[in-house]
């Protein structure tokens, strides 16, 4: 049987194209014969390394008006619910990271991850207390408890800290991204399609 | 006859994106039957506004590297030629976009306004000297050195300052950004045939 090929799928919980593309990758891959692997990480590193203290669309008010009405937009087409900004722009989403982290491959990360995104920017619900994060992973019928508390051990805090570097190392500076098997790097919620297509060896005549 | 909807096209010479969007946007209007103003302008100060002394592409490094090769990827798929990277980025347009503006809603704005796009990514050469401009303007078959001379009155230079005011105020912070007739801000090449849809009518469901 072929190989399929692989994309991975950076994201972060607090970001809204994080969530558009969350809510659609699964449906897009599937089509494309591209299997996902989800990689759970953190912006704000990478943020704080731009000299940016907060999210930039917090930071440039022009740009973040039109960015909640562009996800409004976005959000609508996909046949999403509407969007619900949550209180706090961005959240904290550490806890939710590290239990993300804990899960990487695991069959509960993906149904986990679409939930926390689902319980952010459907529901406009907090996910920045470890409370909040327990209440998703039992509603999913999984031991909140335990897993968070697993999550919050130095061993994963680790991982989570080194998925950040290999982020870093591998060029990205935002989320979503997805990064092909050769290294090919895509940026945001509106490139997955290219970024399936490129990973099935589908590329544009002419480049180098 | 029916009043064919209107979208603006607001860009800068100095844009990669703006030059994407300049090369694919009168054939993806003409099939959505939308007519389109274009509408040069200087990004430069709503960037000093921001705190930005330069390009962010220049800025953040990691984010201008992708930023180059997602203009080449973009540009192979629009059968565009292979991008050059002019000297220096981003270039100082001011010469060119002053000629635009005196150009306003004239027969040969479009075709300048591509010609001025190719030479800079396309065939990588300067648009910053006057003497660039008039070159461009002559091989259009028009005076350039009268009409360099004639965008360079002060009358011309206050119209350019007003567009930039306007873009300003109708929340522009960014090129290319495509405005409809009720304000709706599309930002980015990317969101062009959102904004041919939304300015014929064809809007998301759902959306508030």
């Amino acid at each position: 049987m072929a190989r399929q090929p692989i994309l991975e799928f950076w994201y972060e919980f607090a970001s809204t194209y994080s969530y558009l593309a969350a809510m659609r990758v699964e449906a897009a891959a599937a089509e494309a014969g591209v299997a996902v692997r989800w990689r759970p990480f953190l912006v704000g590193p990478l943020f704080a390394s731009q000299g940016w203290t907060t999210s930039p669309f917090n930071l440039y008010p022009a740009k973040g008006k039109n960015m909640w009405r562009d996800v409004e937009r976005e959000a609508a087409r996909l046949g999403l619910p509407p969007l619900t900004r949550p209180a706090q722009f961005p959240q904290n989403s550490l806890s939710a990271v590290r239990v993300a982290v804990y899960g990487q491959d695991q069959d509960w990360l993906v149904p986990f991850s679409k939930a926390v995104f689902t319980a952010s920017f459907a529901e406009g619900r907090s996910i920045a207390e470890p409370a909040a994060v327990v209440e998703i992973l039992d509603s999913l019928g999984l031991d909140g408890t335990q897993t968070v508390r697993a999550a919050a051990a130095e061993a994963n805090k680790t991982k989570l800290r080194v998925s950040v570097e290999e982020a870093r190392s591998r060029g990205i500076y935002g989320a979503p991204t997805f990064l092909a098997d050769d290294g090919e790097l895509f940026w945001g919620n509106d490139r997955l399609d290219l970024a399936l297509a490129w990973a099935t060896g589908d590329r544009p005549k002419g480049l180098r």
